[in-house]
């Protein structure tokens, strides 16, 4: 399948089985069922007889068609790596002493600083190029181990140039408020004044900036600490997410629901209460099963809460170097169905439409749908159960992005 | 990569950190700091100043050099797949309810008995290529899902002619007592007669069988069921291995280490004896973490008693269409490392030099070490904690089977 699928021409895709994901999941989608027809890089049309003269028919051979998966949240730019930590805690080294010797978050700071923004995209590369090989058609990128005004721009910098070198939609995340660097120490208030606000309104100046999000814990930041912050990117007409409620319940959920947050991720200490604050301010639940897995954590986000609230959940990576080393959406997929117990159509809507929803992207990518940009995989597979069900395992047989196969 | 290491002409692998496997692992091997030079498909000699004239020398480029994975656990020949019982389990249909059905063991029964070896090996056959893409050069393969002697036999002729279709070594093992079938039901001694032992013999006859194996469990069989079986291959001079301690303790490591077993696999519910027991016969503990996962289990193998006995410990897929639905050794190693809290040494040495032991291959593959078959990949990586610490990534720039870049 080299030479199908102009993005300008008409073409017609039939004999799929077809997953919109513009409402429910088929169990069982039946090959032929629903064609769908692209032209100059959107969906057209999806139904059947749609057929006419000068369309580029395409048989798709009764396999699965989806909407191509989006990542919604990852930190996939960043320098070196901290495979050496986890080599050394596996040999029983304390974290504690890892972080006096400035491993942790510390380590990708300092790396991350290092590099230009030539050497950033050289090392992120081969991460972006591994969840394209799995279909993704969006790839949320935050920034956040600069924690200085230019190391924050460089990697959002970084992000766009991503976005130029493949077939790819990057959206960007100003997350300056990730950690505390050594130099603020003990005056979180400063460093949100002087380098997550001030650095935001420069990344803004040079259209870095898709989104506002910050690390809402013990660990780094209060709500209280944050609320400038999010004033400011309201004043700046930017929607906020934020990852809250990983490893305690610290309230940043209620607090981005103020700000109709469109996203809070992590959320494994979320309440009832919380989901339905979500659900009041429309935001999506992004759960985050690479790094619950690497952390070997215990307590499950509350997929039966969200449920019960009607919350959309959708299923990131968290790719980054330290907690969630993950480049595979399928295994977020499998991770979402093991180990959080979500079903096989949840799973799929998770990367899918409600990942797009995330991005604010909802009828832009993630569903098959006329109006939507043709963002579409072909699987060799029959059901979607198949795709969930693997474990290291990739079936795709062609990645269509705008109309193309790429 | 493509036209180098011609398996019959002398090659010099230069400017690699090689992980030799043989003896300990370095944690951060020194690019140049040894050659390999192979001829004639094996390893001809490991150390410094190799070069000699007529010798094709290869700049490895500073990549990470290892012996190539073999994954010492599979069931990847079957027919059907269970997505379809993945997704109804999630849905929250009681397991009970699935098998009154047909589900489980017997689904994957019914759908291998319907099929010739010809749609065994079609089946197969991209289960083994997701191995080679990480590399590996030996793959086991059991029986056990035919549970007759025709569809036994089928299985085993599919492995072979797997091992015919790709440059890959398949080692074969005879597992009809791996279930009842319902044929057979409460009649466990004579299935053990008939088809088990019969079988073998056919087997054998044909050339089909590498070692015998079998599940010891409550589910499956007790070691008193099984002696006849073992004392069989035992008198045929076959090695023997087992399934033991999965989901109990039911005795199957001491029963098999009786028979001085290549392996005894799983246990998760292994004591400290069994870890004696085991070093006194030169048994490899096989651990499958791809079903511990998907099992969502708790209770951890006893690593740190292998550990104090000296046993050493294997990491394989388990790839099978239930329990591990697994085709990434790299995973698995991540597994071993995350789940079972195994070190990056011996996550390496799980998926080489002692996967290799527990096929009776230790001298064949598994190490960088004179004599062996040149087995080997080569990574885009510059440490062995970078190959375990990332999670769904496959880094491999070349794989080397016999000599050869294939
Ligand atoms: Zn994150
Ligand atoms: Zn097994």
């Amino acid at each position: 399948m080299c030479r199908i699928g102009g993005a300008m021409g008409a073409t017609l895709w039939t004999n799929a089985r077809v997953v919109t994901a513009d409402g429910g999941i088929d169990r069982a989608p039946v090959a032929g069922a629903l064609e769908v027809l692209t032209e100059g890089g959107r969906i057209v049309a999806v139904g059947r007889g749609l057929a006419r003269a000068g369309v580029e028919v395409v048989d798709c051979g009764g396999r699965l068609l989806t909407p191509a998966p989006v990542d919604c949240h990852t930190h996939l730019v960043f320098g070196g790596d901290r495979a050496g930590e986890f080599e050394r805690r596996l040999e029983g080294v304390p974290y504690a002493q890892i972080a006096r010797e400035g491993g942790g978050i510390r380590a990708s700071m300092r790396a991350t600083r290092a590099m230009g923004v030539e050497d950033l995209v050289a090392a992120s590369l081969p991460r972006l190029d591994h969840l394209l090989r799995e279909g993704v058609s969006t790839v949320e990128v935050k920034s956040g181990y600069g924690l200085s005004i230019e190391a924050e721009l460089n990697m959002l910098r970084a992000a766009r140039a991503l976005g130029r070198a493949r077939a790819v939609r990057v959206v960007t995340t100003w997350l300056a408020a990730h950690a505390l660097p050594p130099e603020y120490e003990g005056r979180a208030e400063a460093y949100i004044a002087e380098v997550a606000i001030a650095g935001l309104e420069a990344a803004v100046a040079e259209g870095l900036v898709d989104a506002v999000d910050a690390f809402c814990e013990g660990i780094a930041f209060t709500p209280a600490e944050l609320a400038p912050l999010y004033d400011r990117a309201r004043a700046l007409g930017l929607p906020v997410k934020i990852h809250s409620e990983q490893l305690s319940h610290l309230g940043g959920t209620a607090f981005a629901c103020g700000y109709g947050a469109l996203s809070a991720d992590h959320l494994e200490h979320a309440t009832e209460a919380d989901a339905r604050a979500m659900a009041a301010s429309g935001t999506v639940a992004v759960l985050l099963p690479g790094a619950f897995y690497a952390l070997r954590e215990t307590v499950l986000p509350p997929v039966e809460a969200f449920r019960a609230a009607g919350v959309p959940m959708a299923l990131a990576t968290d790719c980054n170097p330290g907690t969630s080393p993950l480049t595979s959406i399928l295994l977020t997929m499998n991770m979402g169905a093991t180990l959080f117990r979500m079903t096989v159509a949840e799973c799929l809507l998770a990367v899918t439409a409600h990942a797009a929803r995330a991005l604010g992207l909802g009828n832009e990518t993630g569903r098959i749908a006329p109006g939507l940009s043709a963002d579409m995989v072909l699987w060799d597979v029959e059901t979607p159960a198949q795709l969930v069900a693997r474990i290291g395992f990739n079936p795709i047989h062609a990645r269509i992005f705008k109309g193309e196969v790429a």
